[in-house]
This record gives structure tokens, C-alpha cells and sequence, in this order.
């Protein structure tokens, strides 16, 4: 199952071709997987806090499909896709929120895969509520 | 054959991991291949203005290797991966550049598909001299 | 009388300092003041399409009183505080958002001033109806 | 006297009105602080590392007086306006830099004043070689 977060686009995040400008998806991308933590009740910061554990980005794709536009309401639709004590991979899809009638629009979508590290960058294991959790979000219809 | 520029971290660019923020290799990714049209005299401003064309990104890619710093020297290095009249791919590795004896080390490594496109965001295609020069450079050892 | 918008800090607005960096809130600026004219029925981005009309930035400052940090909640309190037909000056307050009992906490205040123009950057005048409005609210408790 | 620095704008710092961004102005005045420090053999990361010493924006003002745009290449003029052991304060030009017969043109000016912390924000002072470096830059014509 995924978790929805909503954005607004900001003037800041557009660039001269008058659309959101393309590392911007990855900041998205960054809210969807906070929030799915978050709605799981394990706020990222408190696994950075309490547990000495930071989920460094291995690998970042994004693939575009159309444009996101100034005030646009953006939806990010992140899903666990992968889960291991030692790594995460999250799914990402970017909509233009309906309105008007229109149906909802894909914008993007994307992968960020992280390994679970201590605060000096060594390898470390995902704490086994976090891993219980996340299998159990991505087992959902 | 590649081209290489160079930038310095700036501390807007730093999270507070201490290290730079993922999403902004892809902002330096775009110093790489801005720099490298213009090596070959053309300004990505100039294919702009003069001949209507654009070049959105439909997919970028990622791998990171290794954290880069405050006030690091970063190496982009960028090459044409594939050229043709109505996509190019470009390469890039992301360097942190020799200093004290030290060697250059890797910290990322990625690609960017691009379509061309005409205002409008129609499909169209680049400039005849454009790919020659971009299959040029390929071309080169 | 003021118009309060809500954002969550994000990663990428944080720095190596573990605050978020003094840039940022000039973009929070931005979010506050486009929500005001939005709460006043009148979307920015209407303004510039419908009217040619747009409000460049002559002049901003901030003075920074406390830290923001990631996952805080910010609220953006925005009020008019001098209208003309040919410029605009916008007041904000930043504050954490009270939580588990304590009280909210002012981080940082400041202003823009915003000078009328059309797309080609000459003068303009703002359309009566905004002037109305945002002296209306200015007038208000 | 002061020092000058150079960047060239990023499409990632344009905005869809096709000029930069305001709150990337206070990202070039920390390019230029950055580099007047490391011209007096002081890297400020040093000033971080060995001394515990940060210099925290307690408040930043910008004047603009012409738009930035993409590929304009950027001069970044600082200077120390005001130096004492518990504040430092730098002032800032920015120009578009002289090219094909035209005169470099003003684009911004502003100023960021800066208080003397540790890294708890305490308050802290300035050790005394950087005070002394900064006001003989301040004192040469």
C-alpha cells in the first residue's frame, strides 16, 4: 500500500521553461518517504535520534512525464518496494491532484534506494520495528 | 571524450548529515552538460533563443559512491553517451578532486535522458550540427 | 490583520549547521504572501496571467531570531503593510508551531517590497480590485 | 577593500518570470563571505573546525535593481563593513560581469550581519587573528 502527501508547487521550484525544475522531484520524493515513516508512527528524525540510524540514498531514479506547473497541487505516492535489515528501496508516484473535473495527471515517477547506516556511514541494521512495519505496509492491497 | 568542469560546495547545498543533499547532483549534473555544449561553442542559451529547441529531461539517474563536503572541489565529468536527432543521453561521473597527495575520488555516478523538443514541448530535432558535434566528441578517445 | 500558512521543514532546506539555511525563509516568504492573495480570492498566478501583471521583488529582509529545524512546523504569518498602485510591501512573522505544550516560538521576521510591473518589467499599476482587497485586510484587526 | 568572486547562474536558480530567484542572491552572498575569508588564509570550514566558531546570519537585506539570468556570469563584490569580537558584518555587490563592450551593470546589493557563536549558539568571540585580518581588509582602499 502507498501513503499520499500533498504539496503545493513554489514560485522557487519553477525555472525559465515555466515548469518545476527536475532535482526538485528527488525534495518530493524526500517528503513521500518521510511522511510513509511518519504514518507508520516512526518519525524519521526520532529514527536519526533515538536509534543512531540514517538512511543515506544508494541509488536515485526518476523518470519524467509531464510537467508540474506553478501552484500546481502535487500528490507523491510513495510505496516500500523493497525491504531488508540493511536496505530500503521506496517507489514514488508524482500526480497532478484532480481539479475541475479533470482526472489526476502522472507526472513521475521514480526509485530511491537506501542502506541503513550508523552515523559514521558504517553498515548497520534498520531497527526490527522499523522492518516489521514497512513489510507489513508494503504486504497491503 | 569528456568534458570536465568544476564547482566548490556551498554550504546551501549541505543537510544537515553534514554532507551535500542528494538532489543537488542533479543541479551539477546540468553544470556538466551546459559546459560541455558550450565546449563545443554552442550555448545551450544560444539552441534556446536561436533555434526554439529544448531539451527536458525524461529520466535522470543516480548512484552515489561517496559523501561530498563543505567546500569540497567537485569534478563533473561529462560525456555524450548517445546522440540522436530526437534524444540525447548524457553520462557523468562526480568527482572530489585530488589535493595533499590525496587522488581524486569518485562520489557518484549518473545519466540524463533527454527528448528534443520545441516550445511547445513537441517533439522535434536538434539542430543538424549539434549532433555531428556531440557524435564527434563521442567519437574521441 | 495577517494570513497563516503551515509548511514542514524539509531535509533539503536543512544545513550542515542542523538548521535549516538562511535562504529558505525568504521562500517561505514567498508561500506566505502567495496564500494571503490566494485567501483573498485572488491567485497569484491569475495576476500574472489574466492581468500581465507581476510583483517582482525590489527589496527583502529578514532578522533571524531562532533556529528552524527538520520536521518542525512552520507557520508563515503574512499581513499587508503598505499598499499603493505601484508597489506593495508584505510583513512576516515565522514561527514554530506550538506543540505538547509549549508555546509557539517566533524564529524569524521580515519583509519584501514589491515593485508593479508588466511582463516586459515596465511600471504598472496594480488592478484596482487587489488594491482594494489588500488595503481591506490591512485595515482590518 | 574587497573581494571579488565568480559563479555563473544555473538553470536551477532561474524561475519561470525567466530571471533568478530572489533567496538565490543570499546563496552568492555566501559565496563571497566564504571566499574574502579563505583570501586572508582563513577557510571558514577551518574557523568551524579548529576554533568551534561559527558565524550564524542574525540578518540579511537585499536590494534588487536588475534581474539575473540564466548564463550571465555573476560577480560577487564583498567586503567587511563592520568587524568586532562578538559581530561581523559584510556588505555586498552583485554585478553582471563586462562583456562584448558593455559595462558590467549592478544587479544587487545587500548586506548579512553575523553574530560570534560556538556550536551550542552560544555566544562566543571571534578569535583574534580573524578580527585583525578582517578590519586591514576593511582599512585598505
Amino acid at each position: 500500500m502507498s501513503v499520499t502527501s500533498e504539496v503545493r508547487v513554489r514560485y522557487a521550484e519553477t525555472d525559465q521553461m515555466g515548469v518545476v525544475y527536475y532535482s526538485n522531484y528527488l525534495v518530493w520524493f524526500e517528503i513521500g518517504r518521510v511522511e510513509l515513516m511518519r504514518s507508520l508512527g516512526m518519525a524519521y528524525s526520532q529514527l536519526e535520534e533515538a536509534y543512531g540510524c540514517i538512511l543515506p540514498v544508494a541509488e536515485a531514479r526518476c523518470r519524467y512525464r509531464a510537467s508540474a506547473r506553478y501552484d500546481d497541487m502535487i500528490q507523491i505516492e510513495t510505496r516500500p518496494a523493497l525491504v531488508r535489515n540493511s536496505m530500503v528501496k521506496f517507489a514514488y508516484k508524482i500526480w497532478r491532484k484532480a481539479f475541475e473535473g479533470e482526472e489526476r495527471k502522472l507526472l513521475a515517477e521514480g526509485e530511491t534506494t537506501h542502506v541503513v547506516c550508523d552515523k559514521e556511514m558504517n553498515m548497520a541494521r534498520l531497527p526490527e520495528k522499523y522492518v516489521t512495519a514497512l513489510k507489513a505496509l508494503m504486504a497491503e492491497e
